[in-house]
């Protein structure tokens, strides 16, 4: 039979029908909220799910032409053309194939996928101490940084000190491995590739020509692309990456549209009362206070707001919220009247640099159209992010688009409008991507406060991904589950 | 100013008006054929296309439900669902971005063009003598190799023969340039990577989890993987790639729509009487003989039918057609009644094996649909396709499916009906992508034999794209253009 699940995917949630009536309140409306919602009603749980926000989708967040961007201090009103190929994903913007659980959510749901193009060997790179701070294809330092490693690697094919012994047809092997990797001459050496690093002239692709002068070792590691940059396709994001056709938040209308009547937006949590037995929950509303009571409570609250209403938590779980760390991260979009960089050969990807904006990422859809969006800067360390955010809206965009002339010269000139935001200083949230990899702090923030569990990629090892967030929920309704059938109710 | 032709691309042809009435007849209509009638049309040349296929687009072919397929003793009608995602790109299915005169006429001509994955790190790789012939996921393979690679050069570090003494500030920046390429511990050892190779069981989304033990060196070595399917990434077809939305005949569709009454289709050239003056055609058509004039003649039927119509070429030229070798490039296209590849998280892209069938390529579009055209095989070596070749149409599929077996096993249930495309015995084809990389072969080919000049990739040092043959047709208009600047009317 054919192996459904290959690869580490785990299975498909399933939940046990709701034993009685069972009521579950649900703080947040990001994916993983939603998703948990959408399982427990599927197993005759009764849901109600409160967001504080008057959107939906958490980082999940699409930006299109008319939307408000609630950053605090820094309200925009995105000018974008009104246009379904002009949009701005704002926080999560690729979803990878390993993603099964998600993946497998849009499947169901019917939300259409296309390539997201995410390492290209055709986009540039430019770092400002590397070759003069001149641009430079992408294709070129991965193909030259190969050779090099290759023929390091081919000088060790005549000593002794490889892990086993060689017969001479394995050495004869190894040789031609090292070869072809690094995509070196007869005599090992690497003199340039051209069929990966690009060809001189138009020559090669009519007539014949020769290969371009590879970059010397100094040169290779003088430029600081190596360091992560040049690796970014080798990861999690690897080829394929996927996009939902229209936006990312195609998933959270997918996911609302399960749950009628059960989101309320504009609410907003301010006191949190859990026991063994039931959690009451109180927000508030149109200006009025309301409680509601509900057997469970499964919170998505970011731990850094949480641990701001008023709450019975046991100490050492209210010690840890105080804590949380605040991801700063944060993103500016352009919308260029002309897609010049599609007349360059560039089609989706990213440049990196060195400099505050780090890279520009170019759309993987509406190739051929006049206009399009770029992520004109994606701030992911806080000394970047902090320099960034605490300038006004308009010198955001100015500071972008200065540092992107390295990449791009002249490029200003096809600049329309532009938005940005800074996910720490967004209302809500005031932070994003906690990641944390301390067990101790994992196995705190994951325990059961009475009845209230936390959600969300904030419980994850893997935060920063809407997977985390939907194998967060998973592990809370299994929990939740494993519960009610010991009889907890 | 912005740079708008970076990284090699030759600037757009740019024809001068025609100097009075000038007539050109143009044999073939594949891509190199009509891009060369638009641009003299344009120029105010008035132009002929004779084609005798009952088809534009030459290996440009897109095949649908109902689509015959004019095999010689294999006739075929295909028997796909009428939807407009199940086609097959029975030639070129693929465009590089480095093709920047192709996608400049698209760009052009509004040719709506999408992601082609190439590189899939997801896909799967099987080769029989590997492992036991069971498949494994491409990523595995390449981030162990990447591994063991950058553990080799690492050894040459503390050694006094690399090529420019080294400060310890750079070796220290060697050893992380080494340890970033192989993901590799500080110890510099690798011992496996869960970004780049996958995570065992779910972890690492969610919790903490190890690394998969990589493939020892011995294991590496034993698969042909390495020799150059672990390379194609790195190709001419590297990141990022493109298709065009709805099968590549979009292309053809686009050229033909800009030449309307110029194009006769079912006329099968059989002599060519070529002068210093003018070139006279006679071609069949409808059981008729008839002929006609040029003053030029652009001629790209292939030279290994060429050689058979009635001529008066030079004895050296004809003595080179006759010799031209025939490509026998061939795939089968099977339509699966399920997208069973995308639950494992293969979205595109193409698995690897060392049996006949070569490859197993995936859709880059309709992604979630329940139903998707695989290409089953693609068989690019000369002794496969002949294997393949030599059966009947059933035998075919059989052979593919039973093959395919290795990547996907159980997979034949999903099969629902299925093609194939033999190019050397296509009819007004008989054979594909000869490519010629001896200098004075081009050299002949690239003559002018009185006013005829012949045109198509045959004509290039890089058959097999059509980039090459548009190309093609530059370097002929613009030596025609040259002939008739020189005042060679």
């Amino acid at each position: 039979a054919l192996e459904l699940m290959p690869g580490g995917a785990s299975p498909p949630l399933r939940l046990s029908r709701a034993r009685g009536q069972r009521h579950v309140l649900i703080l947040g409306a990001g994916i993983g909220s939603l998703v948990a919602a959408m399982e427990l009603q599927r197993a005759g749980y009764s849901v109600q799910v409160l967001e504080s926000a008057n959107r939906l989708g958490g980082r999940v967040l699409t930006v299109r032409g008319g939307d408000v961007i609630d950053e605090i201090g820094n309200r925009q009103v995105c000018q974008f053309d009104n246009d379904p190929n002009l949009y701005f994903n704002a926080g999560a913007s690729r979803i990878p194939t390993i993603h099964h659980q998600l993946l497998r959510y849009c499947r169901e749901l019917g939300v259409a996928m296309e390539p997201h193009i995410n390492a290209n060997y055709a986009a540039w790179l430019q770092y400002d101490n590397f070759r003069g701070g001149q641009r430079m294809r992408q294709r070129e330092f991965i193909a030259d940084a190969r050779g090099l490693i290759a023929e390091l690697a081919s000088r060790t094919l005549s000593s002794a000190t490889l892990d086993a012994p060689l017969t001479d047809a394995d050495r004869e092997k190894l040789r031609a491995f090292v070869t072809q990797f690094g995509d070196l001459d007869p005599s090992l050496r690497y003199k340039g590739s051209a069929s990966r690093a690009g060809r001189l002239g138009t020559g090669g692709l009519f007539d014949h020509d020769g290969n371009k002068t590879p970059l010397t070792q100094a040169e290779l590691l003088s430029s600081d692309y190596w360091q992560s940059a040049m690796q970014f396709g080798e990861s999690e994001a690897q080829s394929a990456v996927l996009q939902p056709v229209g936006g990312m938040d195609m998933i959270t209308r997918a996911l609302a549209a399960q749950l009628p009547g059960r989101i309320q937006t504009d609410s907003q949590v301010i006191a949190i009362r859990t026991s063994d037995r039931k959690v009451e929950v109180t927000y508030r509303k149109d200006g009025a206070t309301h409680t509601v009571s509900g057997d469970y409570c499964l919170d998505s609250i970011p731990g850094q707001l949480l641990s701001g209403v008023d709450n019975n938590f046991s100490n050492g779980f209210r010690k840890l919220l105080a804590k949380r760390p605040r991801g700063t991260i944060s993103k500016v979009a352009l919308q260029m009247g002309e897609r010049f960089w599609e007349k360059e050969g560039v089609y989706g990807g990213i440049s990196w640099t060195d400099r505050d904006i780090g890279q520009i990422q170019y759309p993987s859809h509406g190739y051929g159209q006049r206009k399009g969006i770029l992520i004109g800067g994606y701030y992911l360390a806080s000394g970047p992010a902090t320099r960034f955010t605490t300038q006004t809206a308009e010198e955001r965009i100015a500071s972008a688009l200065q540092q992107g002339e390295g990449l791009h010269p002249g490029y200003s000139k096809y600049f329309e409008n532009g938005c940005s935001v800074a996910w720490h200083r967004m209302n809500h949230m005031l932070g994003c991507t906690a990641r944390e990899s301390d067990e101790e702090t994992l196995k705190v923030l994951r325990q059961a406060e009475g009845r209230h569990y936390l959600l969300g990629d904030q419980i994850s090892a893997h935060a920063g991904w809407i997977e985390a967030a939907v194998l967060a929920a998973h592990n809370v309704l299994n929990r939740l589950e494993e519960r009610e059938a010991a009889g907890a109710a």
